[in-house]
């Protein structure tokens, strides 16, 4: 179904059981499955999939009965990115290139996930929480509204692989930060507001406000010891005092208030 | 050559000379090159390439021939990966979207490999092998049957960069397990039943059933001494003792017996 | 525009404002935008987008403006990459598949970059610098001439994550080495002809021709201390003495020169 005020290139094949909302635009060279719903509103750029069969469309295609796939309104799906069926993603989305968005996966609101990135599935993610690129995301992982997870980080979820009664992922509590290409060990909590280093490898869990840093990381202090060394800003933790870019008004809270 | 039992989406680009087996589906928008055969029964999801050019195709396309691209029976290749030209892959072939199979690769029986791997080509992949997401493998690597490498991992081939002369790739020896974001260096063998830590360097050779663990990486003990924290395994290694999903009956070794 | 010796595959949507150069070849499925110019003699590969929209586009799209996006000549872009407005690059440019260039980025003659690598935008790439698989090159960095960076590199920019006021890549002098999966600070700068070990974690300027290695990285010795372990090389940096693979005539120094 697609109203009038949606645009679909030519070269595209929508299945006449998606619902595509007003206003709609999608890309060249789009597959986009019956079980689709995309909100008013949203991008879908070129070459994406959304809806994609989950691996019980191979092993039996005919009895195969795909999960809904939902996303936006206001969503910005960009080119080559990939959403599987029984993915459900609230409001004002975006991701980059080359995304891949696996089955029971479960968005809230204003949640950007960058290009390259690899959401495993049956995790949930907080209201307005950035996932930059090439990062990797484990089943079984929860992240809070408002986490920050830097490019190539990892989230793992195998305690002595390959294991399937035992995985499990990390939950990153709100406003957490882990830097570019950290991993953190399965079932490990991140408190609220920790700062994790880039490239540290996390094995025991982060209190909150904490900052961890080395391989294995270890305690070295306390967000409030992290200085800006250029100057440019007083106070560098919480981040929301300072950076606010891209956050609808009142949703982060107020510079000088506690979160 | 397309059997009445196939089908292929009519917007995908398929090769005349292409042998597609009986049964066999290709999604939309894919292209598959004249030196191609899909076995029986594979699946071929949208955006792939199957039998891509090589590099010396750029150098001078009039005069270039394109070796064969094989695949299958029975494999499933998702979305946007691409399959080279002078890649040979036995049956029950399964690979995530956006993997790249590069020239000279060659895969035997069972093999799985996911989403965003880099397999860079002259290499060997032994039966039921299993790559996860984001590997990179490269030139001139064994992988013996039934090794696991798992997010992240890259096994490197160059041992002061960039030469050409001196290049060699790792060998796995079967049933060895490189755990997440590990970086195994040129030339080193990872013994029969090794474990390799999340995020280790391994600069030596690993004897078997030994785990090695660090940055960089020293031998810790024997997988004899892994435990299941919580409790729900009395024996983590070897994995097939508990391990079996996914494996045809018989392949794997009768949980109690030696492998 | 397109001239008679130019080919474009049927499938691709090529804007009429689009201009191809002499004997330039387009494959299947791709979307090549009216802000477009690909220098005779390239190819450009299927599924690959070139001239992709900035992030204004989606803020507004009435009012978007797209900048220019210039490609070779001789080019070869493989497929399902990606190609911002606001790009411009020079002659006998290469690239893996699945790459994303985006806006700002500024490269020079003979660049190569590998599969799956990230290139956020904002920053300059000196001549013939070569860029492996799946590395991530952040924002404000500066890459000078004949500099390598190998598999999994990064180049970070953000000293105290989230921040949009401090944030600054760093600067590779020419000639430098990064090795696998090593990860450079925001603003570090590292020198002429340095090596760069695999996994290393750079937190402070490597001088010129310095062998730094470790998380985080040390200096521990000069480039000049480094053997070739097999006896195959004599020296074996600077590497321009025996490595010249790719390279036109007269662009390297020669051996016995220096640089």
């Amino acid at each position: 179904m697609t109203p009038e005020s949606a645009s679909v290139h030519p070269t595209s094949v929508v299945s006449p059981d998606a619902v595509l909302g007003s206003g709609v635009r999608v890309g060249a060279f789009c597959s986009i499955h019956a079980n689709v719903t995309v909100g008013d509103g949203s991008f879908v750029d070129s070459h994406t999939v959304l809806g994609a069969q989950t691996a019980d469309f191979y092993a039996d295609p005919a009895s195969y009965e795909p999960k809904p796939c939902r996303i936006g309104p206001g969503a910005v799906v960009r080119s080559h990115s990939v959403v599987y069926a029984g993915v459900e993603i609230d409001a004002a989305f975006e991701c980059g290139h080359h995304v891949t968005v696996r089955e029971g996966t479960r968005i809230a609101e204003g949640v950007r996930v960058g290009t390259y990135s690899d959401l495993q599935g049956n995790l949930t993610i907080g209201r307005y929480a950035r996932i930059h690129s090439n990062v990797f995301v484990s089943q079984l992982t929860t992240l809070e509204e408002f986490v920050w997870l830097f490019p190539h980080v990892m989230l793992a979820d195998d305690p002595h692989p390959p294991s399937d009664t035992c995985t499990h992922g990390p939950t990153i509590r709100r406003f957490a930060v882990i830097s570019a290409r950290a991993v953190v060990f399965p079932s490990v909590e991140v408190g609220e507001g920790a700062l994790v280093g880039a490239m540290a490898l996390v094995r025991d869990d982060v209190p909150p406000n904490a900052v961890v840093v080395g391989v294995p990381a270890r305690v070295v202090g306390s967000t409030t010891d992290v200085t800006c060394d250029d100057g440019r800003l007083e106070r560098v933790y919480p981040w929301w005092t300072h950076f606010r870019r891209g956050y609808p008004e009142g949703v982060l809270p107020e510079p000088g208030s506690d979160a």
